[in-house]
């Protein structure tokens, strides 16, 4: 199974990265893990929205296409996602009615330094999510609050208790993709 | 008085470009109208959130800035804002607190050929501007629907009843600037 990971941030010590990459290391033995990169997509614009796309769109959809299951763990910026994951978002889902992200599992996770941990960037995405009619995995939000608590020095959840919630949500995730 | 029209779509031949200039051309003659331009603001990155900010978002912030109201049209991507609209007010708000967008009056618009005319993008805006209390204009949602159909070949909306509800939009929305 193909576990493809996308961070809303660009940050390069981004909570969402850690967070990421703490669920990649609870996965099963038969699933891979893999990060996309978004940082070098361009701003959509629709006049550029043809056959010749940048190679970095190319290589952001081949990746989400060839994934299983898509993680993607987001900070909230100003009540929602960040405009630059909604921009390769944007971007996965064209042309019209031919979104990468339309039937492709996705689940949801968030981390910020705020005590509500990102939920409403969480919001914002499912509504996002269901404008490509894309399966999001339905269960009890993850927000991961206090980020700059979280982690120890080799960016390892410190908690036992979200170590164990986001174990129960990789596990659970996988099995959902599977009855998928 | 001084309006700032933010168009959400790059496109040259946008909807929202051409419903911005309709609402420019209903302003009184004691208001000015300017244009802002987001389209080469980079994505944003934390780590490069400092005082050597790009040229092109100090430019898009003094915008706002001197801007006694702006005004948003916005078309809808995927339920949502389009990305790099969000990317270009996640610049503004920076950093932390000192959002150019706070206490600024600020009024929504948007086209879009779905018969929505693009209401689930002004529902997630407000959500947005509510983080960086931002006053959003409160006005029935003027949401132009089959956009495609909506302008004449010079650019002018067709029908007087828009054209009516849009001269009725920009009087409010000064008088309300003029109230704050």
């Amino acid at each position: 199974m193909r576990i493809l990971g996308v961070c809303g941030s660009l940050r390069k010590d981004a909570f969402n990265l850690q967070l990421l990459r703490n669920a990649a290391g609870l996965l099963d033995d038969n699933a891979a893990f893999e990060l996309a990169d978004w940082s070098n997509i361009p701003l959509y614009n629709q006049d550029d929205d043809n056959d010749n796309l940048p190679v970095s769109v190319q290589a952001f959809k081949r990746a989400i296409e060839a994934a299983d299951g898509v993680l993607i763990a987001t900070p909230e910026y100003n009540y929602s996602v960040p405009g630059g994951l909604k921009n390769a978002i944007d971007w996965a889902s064209r042309p019209a009615y031919q979104s990468v992200f339309a039937g492709k599992p996705v689940a949801i996770l968030s981390a910020s330094m705020s005590p509500t941990g990102g939920c409403r960037a969480q919001a914002h995405l499912r509504n996002i999510m269901a404008g490509m009619l894309t399966p999001v995995f339905p269960a009890p939000d993850f927000c991961l609050a206090s980020a700059q608590q979280a982690f120890d020095e080799h960016g390892q959840l410190k908690h036992d208790q979200s170590r164990r919630k986001l174990q129960r949500f990789v596990n659970d995730f996988c099995d959902w993709i599977k009855a998928h």
